[in-house]
């Protein structure tokens, strides 16, 4: 695992001016704090600039206005933590297997699958899906009947994707998820119980779209749940039937889609921010954590709602317990106006 | 996958008054605003109405007053929504497998398996095991030692099923499930450590269940942890050691019982919606989303908590912080009173 | 499955004072409430103490004070509640498969597995992963390449541990887990796309932890995510990159830490209790269920945010309207004062 790079290559690599010695070795990345002996490290945060002066990092990434006071080797970009982004790649410790399929595979014989491809143990494909140019599938995960996957997917151990279900290029699912599993469709009996709505959409998820751990996408009723282009989600994610993600959007951990909501292109959702059924949100909206948009946004922006201040637990049951006092209250100081 | 059924054939299982051309051949559900030759749509939410007099679908389930004004086929039923779910099976495009147990399955020699069930690969089946007729496994899955599975169950890929666990008939479980876990049982030791209460109950689950992608359903600590019959369960959904959930409750997404807390019939959980441990629930109680019970309910109804208005971040800020100077306006108005 | 053990013994072992039968033969744990010939029960919540009267355990373990009014066989301790955690081990319903390699396991040849070791169907195990004397993995499970695992650990069915993972002594982990996925990172791109920051560091998790069915911890960005000894993760609990969890601390369902942040040792979260990114808890801080910490906490105690009375929808729509006039509300006291 272990790499070794030019200072220059780097510069190279990320349009950096280079300054101090181009020929240094860098052997691994770092944080400003814990870097070391052939490490390069980054400083965007302006918060963490008093750290320059001590680093130990060979080599620091960094901008202009931070350069003139370092000594040190450093990159000279415009965005720092943009280059750091991009450099990371060179550091990636996931090592893809070769392209091989594992005896233990079932692939069914109506599948197509790639020459080039990785497909791990005990990993299923049922017939007519098709795993394009490039795709690794790691172990014990489970490709559906019909469903596609475009060039270059990485899909990690343990993954579910059921049938019909439409991946575009480059995406990388993390192990746990499952997409394509039935929406939550029912619709009241008679009697009280349920009659199940058999769930006959399916999932069309863009190019480009990183799923983390246990995040789930429910097909669609009657036509597909989709996620657009450059989507990223991270774990917990709950995509429900017939939702709709906008292009390059990013969902945090345990944020969710109800039924049919929308979200627009280039919006933000903080952890736990969930978009109740039918609702819309437009372009670049902002979400922060806790956030329950129970009706359609259609002006970009930052909206909360729910997260209260934190305080101690005997302040706060003192406070809150007037909340349910709170439209009375309300009433009182009117009365007092008058 | 192609289907296609005379219009007819779908009024006599509907027991629908058919209207137009009943030798018309339909080949697929959509909406009213998606739909195209060959599709049956329908309309069940009055403010999509409007769309029934440029759809087009082929024919169109609908309400006796709504069919007045309607020109095209359709089908008229009492409850148009529970008519589209019905008819909803006929289109399923999940095909079962025919009765086979795959050779890569690993079956214990004192598991029990009917004849007539579907084996995917991979299957791990322990000991004691029974699995009954009609049933279908999916691919990766695995259910422990002395577990059941009632007759025509479906337990979808990458399921897991742990040791003594009841599962009734007809059941539905979707992929990343996990049934039987250790429930979240520890005692303070006098050091600050836990010791680990292990947790020797099982799980029973009742008749026509179905349990969306990644919900867990824990063992109990001493007895069962139980769910009803007819309770459909979301994706992400948590129920905790010894918790009850009453016949045909359905819980949505991230919506959990924590343990020993108990919900009754005939209830719906919104999304988020939470109840503490060791409180009940009576029948025929709603909780919006995001509420979390704290206290046992007696009544039925509709409850709510925690979930607040939408607003900017910017006015949400302004108001939020008043929450953690509610007590003291309220005596600040108080003072003003008198 | 069946067990019995002399009443002499499990008093031995909890250093119990034994009253009545010493040779009665015990064959299960219980409830007060429900438990019946042969069983033994506990009594460690005094709202209990009137089933005493009236239980049909054959013996009950308690405390010297609660035994005085006692006629029944008893193990009289210091702590009931803690001495029926430890004897519950003595019940565990889960057999552990002997030592043992299933044929159908996929063990990479540079791996190092121990001797004494079960590894189940269908496991793969990866290059230089390590295995320690007497861990049991079950079917289906994946470990990552580097990923070590240390003495008697056990992995359970449908777990995923990606590469350069390491895992301490004694340490449980529930199906549907996922230990070492990429951290959500990204940084914004001028096009307002999205680029991947590679996580190149790992996971470190200490000795005797236990983690709940679908629980993710993320591998860090540079260094890695850190779990201390002793930790108790319930499930749904989300880790993300490069968050520190401090010995013996307990985090119930839902509960989470964002990037970089740190709660201390013997600390507890509540259901659904979150710490946003880059924020430090300190030792012994307990958190009520949904509580979002935005800042800091320097100081032992209890805090809470987030969660409000429970009312009717009512009465609730009523109040929460209210939090959104709640600055003018405020203005409006003030210049009433005035």
């Amino acid at each position: 695992m272990s790499v070794n790079f030019a200072l220059s290559e780097i510069a190279t690599y990320l349009d950096a001016e280079i300054r101090g010695d181009s020929e240094l070795r860098i052997t691994g990345l770092s944080t400003l704090q814990d870097a070391g002996e052939g490490q390069l490290a980054f400083l965007a945060n302006p918060k963490y600039a008093k750290q320059l002066s001590e680093t130990h990092a060979s080599a620091v990434i960094l901008s202009a206005d931070k350069a003139a006071d370092f000594k040190g080797n450093c990159l000279i970009v415009k965005q720092p933590y943009l280059a750091y982004a991009r450099i990371s790649s060179w550091f990636e410790t996931l090592t893809l297997e070769p392209a091989f399929v594992h005896p233990s595979a079932v692939i069914d014989s109506n599948a197509l699958v790639s020459n080039d491809v990785y497909i791990g143990p005990n990993v299923v494909v049922e017939a007519h899906a098709q795993i394009a140019s490039g795709c690794h599938v790691s172990a014990n995960s489970y490709i559906g009947a019909r469903s596609t996957l475009g060039i270059n997917g990485y899909i990690a151990a343990n993954v579910t994707i059921y049938h019909d279900v439409r991946i575009g290029e480059q995406v990388r699912i993390h192990s746990g998820c499952v997409i394509g599993a039935d929406g939550f469709g029912i619709a009241p009996k008679p009697d009280g119980s349920w009659e199940k709505i058999h769930q006959i959409g399916g999932v069309t998820i863009g190019d480009d779209v990183e799923i983390g751990a246990c995040t789930t996408i429910d097909r669609g009723a009657l036509s597909d749940t989709k996620v657009g282009d450059g989507v990223k989600l991270d774990n917990h994610v709950q995509i429900a039937h017939n939702a709709v993600v906008g292009d390059h959007t990013a969902m945090a951990s345990y944020s969710g889609l109800a039924g049919s909501a929308t979200i627009g292109r280039h919006c933000i959702m903080g952890g736990d921010a969930c978009i109740v059924g039918h609702v819309t949100v437009c372009d670049n909206v902002q979400l922060t954590a806790r956030t329950l948009v129970t009706k359609s946004i259609s002006e970009p922006g930052s909206y909360s709602s729910g997260s209260t201040p934190l305080m101690t637990t005997t302040e706060w049951r003192k406070n809150s317990v007037r909340i349910g006092q709170l439209d009375a209250l309300a009433r009182r100081v009117k009365k007092l106006e008058q």
